[in-house]
C-alpha cells in the first residue's frame, strides 16, 4: 500500500504553519472581546490554613472591580478536575475533592478568591483589598511524612492522608516465588522528579456567558467535549449550553487533561456579567497549574544466570499534593510500564497516594509510564552488571515479540524492539562504545540505553469515542469537521493527510474545522497518544461514506460502475478505461447545482472506537560525558530509534521526538521543581531558578524512524507523541551510570548529586 | 396534527431577541479584527464619462495609506452581482457587465478606486490625493430617452441601450382576440417607483486573507454559498479557499441577494496583507447600493360584462440603471405576477430592460412582482368600475381556487382568496364604507383593496437545493447547523422551532450554528420567502434521520420496538406502555459514553429541493382620508388577512406583515428615490430628503393570519415574508381613488402630486 500513498507520508508544512510564522495565528493572548475584565486569583500564602473570615467588601468598593468571588460564592458541587472518571471503566476510582475556590487552603497557592476588573493594575489592587484571616495549620510537605500519625490531616476524609491504596489490576504470577527462583535480584528506591512541563504560553482561559445564558469558554483543552461536560456538572448547567472554543494551544503535554482557570473563570464571568479573561503569569503557572506526580518507587527485579527476568516488583508511595487529580490513573499507568516492558512470568505492584501540602500534581507526558519505565530501564542496566552480561542482550532476550501483550493487556500486531535495537547498535556502535576504556582524567565518557513502549490511546481502561465529518466544496476540495484540539502536535496536519489521501485530494485541498464543540461532533479529546490511531480511522470512515457519493454520482456521469472508480490529485477515473475521467469538483458542483433536483450534498460521518491499541516502541542509546571534578553531564549524543507503524508525516514525527529529547534533557539533568521543606513554597518559581534545555543545551541527535506499519492503524500508524521521552530519560541515567559508576535515584542528576554521589562511593 | 403540536405555532422569542435586546449582539460595525485597516471608495462625480488617467501615487505616499487600487489593480473578470445566474434554469439570461471597479463612470457613485488606511481620515484624505482625469460624456437618465437613436452608449455592446428584451415566457391564450371579445378594456401606463430599501445598518464587509491565502469575507449575504461562488469566481480563486461569515444582520429586504462591497474589499485586503473593513455612510448606501426597479408599464385589461376577466397585458420599459444586475429576473417576477394572479384565458407581457446613467437597481422586497400586481391590482378597480361592479366582487369572481397554476405555473395545493375576501370585508364593513356618502368638505373617505400572491421560493426557475445537519448533546439537547442567514426575519428561530417539534424537544433545547460556510452544509440562500417552507423540510429530514438512531437506542433501553416510541418534551416513552420512558439526555450520554464501544453518535442530515411551490396568500383592505386642499394622505385603517399556511412563529410572522404595511406606506405615500434629471446625482441622499415611514405614522393596523396549512410545507408552512408588502400597496391606491377619484400612476403620491391631478380632473 505504502508505495502508492501520494500525501501520507509526506513531509509536509504542519496545519497553521504559515499563520504561525507570520504571527497571524490567534492564541488566548490574542482574544480580546467587547467588555472583556481582567480576572486575577488570590492564592493562599499559607501550606495549610483555615480560613476565619474573608472580608471583600474594600474590593467590591474598588471603581473599576465587576466581581469579586471567594468560595461562597462558587457552587459547593466538588469535583477532579482530571477529565478521567467521565471516560474510565471504573469512574469510582476517581475521586472529588476540590472546589472551585478553597474553603481552606492547602498549599501555597490554593486558589482562595477572584476577582475581574476594568485592567490588571485594578484587579491587583483588588486583591490587595480582600482580608483574609486565616488560622494557619501544621503542614506536611512529605508524603511518608504525611502518613505518620499525628500528621496534620489535609481532606477530612483521609486517614493518615492515604487518599487511595491499591495493588496492580493485573498482577500474575507469584512475585515472591519468582525472586526466591532468581539468580540475582536487584531493589533500589528511587525518587523520581515532579518536574513542570512549562509549555510555551502560560495557562489562560476565557469565559462569557451571553445574554441567553449560554457560557462559551475558550480554553486550550485537551478534552472540551469532556471538559464542557465536566464544567457543566459543576455549575449545574446542560452540556448543550457551554460551547467549547479551544484557539491556537501553545503547547499542552498532558496537563490540559484537566480543568484549570475555567470554573473560577466562569464564576468570575457569571457575577460579572460580562467577559472575563483569567492569564497567568509564569510564575502562576509554576504553582498553580500540575506538575508531574512524584514517586518514591521501590523497585525489585529478580533475574536468572541467563538474564531471563523472572520477577518485577513495584512498590510506590506517590506523592499527589494536595488534591487528588490524576492520582490513581498515572500510578496505575506507572505500574503499567513498570511491569509490562518485559516478558516475565511474576509481577506485582501496589501503590500507596498520599496528599501532603504542595502543589497537586497532573497528567504530564509520559503519565506515570515515564516514571516507571525509568525505574525499571535502570533495574535492567543494574541486573545485567550483576550478572555480567551486556544490558543490551539482556534486553534482547527479554524484549516482547507480535503476539505478546502489551502494557495495556492487549496483544500486540508488531512488535520491533529487537530488529531496533539490533539496527542502533550497529548504528552507535554499541559493543566498542560499552568496550571503550574510560578514560582516566577527570573527563569520563559513558554509553547507555533505554527501551520503551507506550499507547495508541487508553483503551481499554477509557472510553474511546471519536467522530469526523467531511463535506465537499463545489471546487472539489474538502471541509474537515473534526474535535482534535491541536496542542502543537500536529494532529489536525495528520487528520488532513488522512483525508486527503482517502478522499484522493491534495493536502492543501482539505480544510479543517475545529476547535468548537458546537459545530464539530462528539470526541474524547487529546491524551495516551490516541489522536491519528483514533481520530484518524473516525476520518477515514467519514471519507468513505463521502466518497461513496462521490463515485456513485461520478459513475452515472462516467458509465461506468462505481466499483471501477478511483480518484486521485482531485480526478475520479475508470479503473478499467482510465480516459473515462472527470474532476472531483466537477462531480461536486454538478451535484450542488442540479437543476432537475437530484441534488446531493456530497458529504460523510464517520466515527471510531478502537478495539486493539498497539504501542508505539522506541530505542534510545546516549552517549555523555561526565566531568568527576564539577559533577557535570554533557549529553554527546542521542540515537532514537523509534516505530511509530507508518509516520504520516515523518517531519513533525522527528519534531516530536526531538521535542522529547530535550524534555528528557531537562528532566534528568536540571528542571527542579524546588519545594522550600519549611515553608511550602515554590523556590523555582521562573526559568531563572526553574532552569529548562535550550537549543544551545541540545546534543547532537539523530532520529530513525524505523516505520513497521500496523494492520489495526490509519495507513498502519499508530501513536508516538506522548511516550516520546520515556526511553530517553533512563538512557541518560545508565549512560550516566557507565561513565562514573553512580545511580542518581533523585532527579535531577544536577552537577551537586553527582558530586556527592561519587564521594560518598 | 395541529392540535399535537408543542413547539411549531406558538409565539417564541426570535432567535437573538436577548442579545438584541442586551446589546450583545455583534453585528458588523462591532467587529474588529487585529490590524484592520479602514477602506473607503472613491465614486464617480460623473454621471457618464471616460477614465483618461488615474494617477494614485500621491494617495500611495501618504502615512497610513496601506493600499490603493484602481480598475487596473483588480481581476479583468467581468460579472453580475446578482447570483442568480448560479441557479438559474437559463443561466445565459444573466449578463455579466460589471467590473470590481470601473474602468469607465456610468452613474454618479459608480466605483473608481478605493483605498485602505490606519483610520477614516487618513483613507479619506488618500481619496483626496487620487487624481482622476475624466472626459465627460453625455449622460442619459430616462429609459425612453436612452433608446433614441443618437443617446450615449453606456455599454459598448448595448445597441440603443437595450439590454434584454423578451416575451413572458409562459404566455398563453390569444390576447389581441382577448381584447376584442370584451366588453371592457382599460389601458393605462404606470411609472412605478424605484424606491431604496432603506435597511438599518448601511452595507459593510470585512475581508481578511490568512496566512496561507485563505479569504474570510464578513458580509450580510444572502446566499453565502452562491456569493461564495461569485467572489471565487471574479477572483480566480477555488471556492473552497473562502469562507463566508455572515454576522448579525441590520436588514436586507432582497439587497444582498446582489454582491455589494465584497468584491473591492477583497482586493483592498489582498493588495494590503491586511484585513480591512468597508463600511457605507447613509449617503453611500443610498446611491451606492441598489434599489428598486423602475417600470414604466402599460397595463391593459379586458373584462366581459359578468365581470370574468379575459384578456391581460403589460408592455413594460424597465429602466435598470447603469449595470444589468437583477434587470431580467424582476421583471420576469413581475410579468408572473401580473400575469398569474387571476383566472385569466388569455394573457401576454414583454418588457425592454434599458440602461441608464442612474445608479443600478437590484432586488428589493415583492421583487418584481410587487409592482406588477400593483399595476393589476389599480386596473382590475378601474374595470370594475366601468362595468358597474363591485372591485371586490370581481375579484371573487376572477380569484384562483385550488388546482389551479399559481403565478409560478405549478398547481397549488390551496387557495384561500374566496375565503379571506369574504371575512375580511364582512370584518371590514365593505359594503357599508364603498357606499358610505362621501363627504362634501375638503377632507374625503375611500376605501380600497388589493390582493396578492408570492410564492415559497423561485422554484421550477430556480434550483433550490437546501442542507441541514443535526448533532444532540449528551444534555438531550441538539445542535443545528444551517447557513441560513437570518436577516432579522427570524428563519433561524423558525427552524428551531421545527427542529424542537420533529425532535420532540423545547424550543430552549436547540443550539444553532449558522452564517458559516466552513461549517455549514450548502444552501442556495434566502430568497423569495423560500426559507421557512425548504429548509423547512431539510431541518425534518436531518431531525427525522438523528430520531432513528435515537430511537433505535432508546428501543434497545426500553425493550420496546423502535417504531413504538414517541418523544415529547425531552422524554421518550412507549405508545403501548408510557410507563416505559427515558429522557433523550440519558439515551444520548449512554450512546456517547458506552464503555463497549457501542458508540453511537447521534446525529443526522437532511437535504431538500422543493417539487411544488405554495404561495402565500394576502387580502388587503384600507381606509384613507384624503385632503382635496393639501393632496395629503391619511391612511387610517389596515386590515391584513395572510395565509402562511401554518404560521410556525404567529409573533414574527405578524412583525414581517406590519413591517411590509410601513414600508408600502412610504412606498405609496412618501419614498422618493429622487435622482437629479440634469446631473444624475441622487438628490434624497438621506433620511432628511429621503422621507421613510416612521412608528408615529402608522395606522391602525388589524392582522389576521388565516392559517390553512399546506400538505407540502413543513407543519403545513410555506412562504410568506418577501411578498408581504404586494397586496398593501394597491390596496391604498385604490383607497385613495375611491376617496377623490384619481389614479396615481407615478408613485409616491406626495400631496404635490393628488392636488396636480386632482386639479387635471
Amino acid at each position: 500500500m505504502s508505495d502508492e500513498l501520494s500525501v501520507v507520508g509526506k513531509r509536509l508544512p504542519r496545519w497553521g504553519a504559515s499563520e504561525k510564522a507570520t504571527g497571524a495565528a490567534r492564541f488566548l493572548a490574542d482574544i480580546k472581546l467587547p467588555g472583556m475584565l481582567v480576572g486575577k486569583i488570590l492564592f493562599s500564602p499559607h501550606a495549610h490554613a483555615r480560613i476565619l473570615k474573608i472580608d471583600t467588601s474594600k474590593a467590591e468598593k474598588l471603581p473599576g472591580v465587576e466581581a469579586v468571588v471567594t468560595w461562597q460564592d462558587v457552587p459547593k458541587n466538588l469535583y477532579n478536575p482530571n477529565k478521567l472518571d467521565l471516560i474510565l471503566v471504573h469512574p469510582e476510582l476517581e475521586f472529588k475533592d476540590m472546589y472551585v475556590l478553597s474553603e481552606k487552603a492547602r498549599f501555597v497557592g490554593d486558589r482562595i478568591a477572584a476577582v475581574a476588573a476594568v485592567d490588571a493594575s485594578v484587579a491587583q489592587r483588588a486583591l490587595e483589598l480582600i482580608e483574609v484571616n486565616y488560622e494557619a495549620l501544621p503542614a506536611v510537605f512529605d508524603p511518608v511524612e504525611a502518613m505518620k500519625p499525628g500528621a496534620a490531616r489535609i481532606h477530612d476524609y483521609a486517614e493518615n492522608n492515604v487518599s487511595v491504596r491499591f495493588g496492580f489490576p493485573v498482577a500474575w504470577g507469584d512475585v515472591e516465588k519468582g525472586f526466591q527462583e532468581a539468580d540475582v535480584v536487584v531493589e533500589e528506591t528511587f525518587r523520581t522528579a515532579g518536574n513542570h512541563i512549562c509549555q510555551m504560553e502560560p495557562c489562560t482561559c476565557i469565559a462569557s456567558f451571553a445574554a441567553d445564558g449560554r457560557l462559551t469558554i475558550w480554553s486550550p483543552s485537551q478534552h472540551p467535549f469532556l471538559h464542557r461536560r465536566k464544567l457543566a456538572e459543576i455549575f449545574g448547567m446542560p452540556e448543550g449550553r457551554i460551547k467549547w472554543i479551544t484557539p491556537h494551544v501553545g503547547g499542552a503535554f498532558g496537563k490540559y487533561g484537566s480543568l484549570s482557570l475555567e470554573p473560577v473563570c466562569a464564576a468570575l464571568a457569571k457575577k460579572a456579567g460580562r467577559p472575563v479573561k483569567l492569564e497567568f503569569s509564569r510564575e502562576e503557572d509554576l504553582f498553580g497549574t500540575e506538575p508531574r506526580q512524584r514517586y518514591i518507587s521501590s523497585g525489585k527485579i529478580g533475574v536468572k544466570k541467563d538474564g531471563s527476568i523472572i520477577a518485577l516488583q513495584e512498590k510506590m508511595i506517590v506523592d499527589g499534593g494536595a488534591y487528588y487529580t490524576h492520582n490513581f490513573s498515572t500510578t496505575a499507568v506507572n505500574m503499567g510500564g513498570f511491569t509490562g516492558l518485559y516478558r516475565c512470568p511474576n509481577v506485582a505492584a501496589e501503590a500507596t497516594c498520599v496528599y501532603s501540602n504542595v502543589p497537586p500534581t497532573g497528567g504530564v507526558r509520559g503519565y506515570g509510564n515515564h516514571e516507571g519505565t525509568c525505574v525499571l530501564e535502570q533495574l535492567v542496566d543494574a541486573a545485567a552488571r550483576k550478572i555480567g552480561m551486556d544490558p543490551l542482550e539482556m534486553r534482547l532476550k527479554n524484549a516482547k515479540k507480535a503476539g505478546d501483550p502489551s502494557s495495556t493487556g492487549i496483544p500486540m500486531e508488531t512488535c520491533t524492539f529487537e530488529e531496533m535495537i539490533k539496527l542502533g547498535a550497529e548504528k552507535i556502535g554499541w559493543k566498542e562504545k560499552r568496550l571503550r576504556k574510560k578514560e582516566t582524567g577527570p573527563k569520563r565518557y559513558g554509553i547507555g540505553m533505554g527501551i520503551a513502549m507506550d499507547v495508541s490511546g487508553a483503551q481499554p481502561f477509557n472510553i474511546q469515542h471519536r467522530n469526523a465529518f467531511i463535506k465537499f466544496n463545489e471546487d472539489g476540495s474538502a471541509n474537515l469537521l473534526v474535535n482534535a484540539a491541536d496542542l502543537g502536535q500536529n494532529i489536525i496536519g495528520a487528520l488532513m493527510q488522512i483525508a486527503a489521501e482517502t478522499l484522493g485530494l491534495k493536502y492543501g485541498d482539505i480544510h479543517v474545522v475545529a476547535g468548537d464543540t458546537d459545530s464539530t461532533l462528539y470526541d474524547i479529546g487529546q491524551h495516551a497518544s490516541g489522536g491519528t490511531y483514533q481520530i484518524g480511522h473516525a476520518v477515514i470512515n467519514a471519507a468513505e461514506e463521502a466518497k461513496k457519493d462521490l463515485f456513485a454520482r461520478a459513475a452515472g456521469r462516467l458509465g461506468v460502475p462505481a466499483d471501477d472508480l478511483e480518484v486521485k490529485a482531485g480526478r475520479i477515473s475508470a479503473k478499467s478505461d482510465p480516459t473515462k475521467e472527470v474532476s472531483v469538483g466537477e462531480v461536486v458542483k454538478e451535484a450542488m447545482y442540479n437543476f432537475k433536483g437530484e441534488h446531493l450534498n456530497i458529504s460523510g460521518k464517520g466515527s471510531f472506537s478502537p478495539t486493539l491499541n498497539p504501542p508505539p516502541f522506541s530505542v534510545v542509546f546516549t552517549e555523555v560525558e561526565v566531568d568527576t571534578e564539577t559533577g557535570e553531564v554533557k549529553v554527546l549524543k542521542i540515537l532514537y530509534l523509534a516505530d511509530p507503524g507508518k509516520a504520516i508525516n515523518p517531519a513533525t514525527v522527528e519534531g516530536q521526538l526531538e521535542g522529547a529529547i530535550a524534555q528528557s534533557l531537562g528532566y534528568v539533568l536540571s528542571e527542579d521543581y524546588a519545594i522550600n521543606k519549611k515553608t511550602g513554597v515554590l523556590e523555582s518559581d521562573n526559568f531563572n531558578t526553574y532552569k529548562l534545555v535550550s537549543a544551545l543545551d541540545m546534543p547532537e541527535t539523530e532520529v530513525i524512524l524505523y516505520e513497521k506499519p500496523v494492520p489495526s492503524g490509519p495507513f498502519g500508524a499508530k501513536g508516538v507523541a506522548q511516550g516520546a521521552m520515556i526511553a530517553v530519560t533512563p538512557s541518560i541515567a545508565n549512560a550516566i551510570y557507565d561513565a562514573v559508576g553512580v545511580f542518581i535515584t533523585d532527579m535531577p542528576a544536577t552537577p551537586e548529586k553527582i558530586l556527592a554521589a561519587l564521594n560518598r562511593r
